[in-house]
């Protein structure tokens, strides 16, 4: 195949350092930014993040779209996107830093961090004897891909009791399966701390409800339950997570995404005593890594390879 | 050997439920406490915590002295101590809680949650590009018995580049081993993140002091050092830690022990910006996994099987 030029389309993420590591790992092309003036037909590949609806669809050679991160739902925005491989992000990278932000947000709950760091304000010292053991606690993961997997068998190795569940079931070795939607109920109700890891699809739009918080253990040794969202923002009901906090439905949450981004200052979530609020940072990607991945995705494609890490364009991850 | 009586010497930790404990799991013996009268010659076993100095010096028929914890830095306090041979605990629950509360300690430098908090308290949201992925964090543990060696595992599961250092060399997978004085500073020159799980011996009392917190690495990625004690607070110099930490030569500090312990209200710590303060629970024991393995000890031995876990009175550990 031809050698084609790249085009940057990303809001935010600031383009032009994209662009500058790309166009140095592939020599002999160019690396456009979407403001520049180029040749449409030259462009072969384009790398997006929130591109601007439309801005791909006269491009007559595109080969592949390449989403600068995990997910593709920005990809899926826009109603006029050529008909084309899309490829996501699968980094090693960017799953371990997910997974140390998931751990520490597991074990904040677990191990009572806002009760301790109070008490330490007030100068208070209590030996508490209400911590249960990672072995009497049970984490349920939802979405059990490459991020999903990777949280699950680090949690396990520090002993506790995980549940995974996707729409296809997935063998993993020390999580509990489940899989699908007969299966879900029978999930969420084993779990003390649920991890919420899930694409933002038609399908996934908005689980995170009252419906579904209220189907969560509430007999667990912790005294949860607790939700972590990682995922997208999109995923979560904020007024039914509000709810259920207030009702004492859900004892805690740890939240990295919004339904909007910046979380604006309005919102109760900021200052509710049993949340923690971080700005997107659960997995902030090395992007020497994902320009390194996205070049060698090229050079494989131009050379007769396959690409890799295809979403499908159905099921939208 | 003949089934002989136990005595509890507790000061703290609720004397009475341990006997209850020991005597439910050792029926046709008597389990007395510190205060009640009974036979001086009956008594065959003394299961202690902080006891009174010299009360086990007239048991005439001593078999053995158990520790209700790991350390026995509490038994070799008694000068007047006799001569027989002292087991400690050594529990798979104890190790997995410590390891839980190390873990959590050090995700909590390692991913600024400090600087998280306070920005949620103030409604900031700012997404930081400066957070090193664990592979570019250096760990480092003194200690590398039970507790070390099972913290070590896990924070190297993590992605942490992990070493230990122990008197003796302790060779683990994936972990850098260093050993004796000889390489002490080697050992410390390469650590961003340091782990004190030492027994307090005479040899380690106030180990933790200004010389060492200055060999630490302070060029890492994390802008460290940073410094977790787990083990006794007697291995610490408070005073040089919070002048280490005014002066910027360490970057934070998780303390779950101290030289006074409740620590005084009018210690600097509790309201140090860079401190975690947490009360002497970082591996809050399972009771009754304890009183198993204590009634396991004497049962065996009385079958003419060996004590297990018995320290050396030479080394105090």
């Amino acid at each position: 195949m031809k050698s084609r030029d790249v085009l940057i389309s990303s809001s935010g993420m600031t383009p032009s350092a994209w662009r500058d590591r790309l166009a140095a790992l592939l020599p002999g092309r160019s690396v456009h930014l979407a403001g520049d003036a180029f040749d449409k037909n030259s462009i072969g590949y384009a790398v997006t993040w929130y591109h601007q609806p439309g801005s791909l669809a006269d491009l007559s050679n595109l080969a592949a779209i390449f989403s600068l991160g995990a997910g593709v739902d920005h990809v899926f925005a826009d109603p006029n996107l050529p008909d084309v491989p899309i490829a996501r992000v699968v980094d090693l990278d960017l799953t371990q830093r997910m997974t140390e932000w998931i751990v520490l947000q597991v074990l904040l709950h677990h191990r009572h961090q806002r009760r301790y760091e109070s008490r330490q304000r007030d100068k208070i010292w209590i030996e508490d004897r209400d911590q249960p053991a990672a072995k009497d606690v049970r984490v349920g993961i939802m979405g059990l891909g490459e991020l999903g997997a990777d949280a699950a068998s680090k949690l396990a190795n520090l002993g506790f009791q995980v549940a995974g569940w996707s729409t296809r079931r997935r063998e993993l070795p020390r999580i509990l399966s489940f899989a699908g939607d007969t299966e879900r109920d029978e999930f969420l109700a084993r779990t003390d701390i649920l991890i919420v890891l899930l694409p933002h699809t038609p399908v996934t739009q908005g689980i995170i409800n009252l419906e579904l918080i209220k189907r969560l253990a509430r007999d667990g040794a912790l005294g949860g339950p607790f939700l972590i969202n990682a995922g997208r923002g999109a995923l979560q009901n904020e007024v039914d997570i509000l709810a259920a906090l207030d009702a004492g439905i859900l004892q805690g949450a740890s939240l990295d995404v919004f339904q909007t981004e910046p979380l604006p200052a309005s919102s109760r979530l900021w200052s509710h005593p049993a949340v923690y609020v971080s700005p997107h940072i659960a997995a902030i990607s090395d992007h020497d890594a994902i320009s390194r991945l996205i070049a060698r995705q090229i050079t494989r494609l131009e050379e007769g390879g396959r690409l890799e890490h295809v979403v499908s364009r159905e099921q939208r991850y």
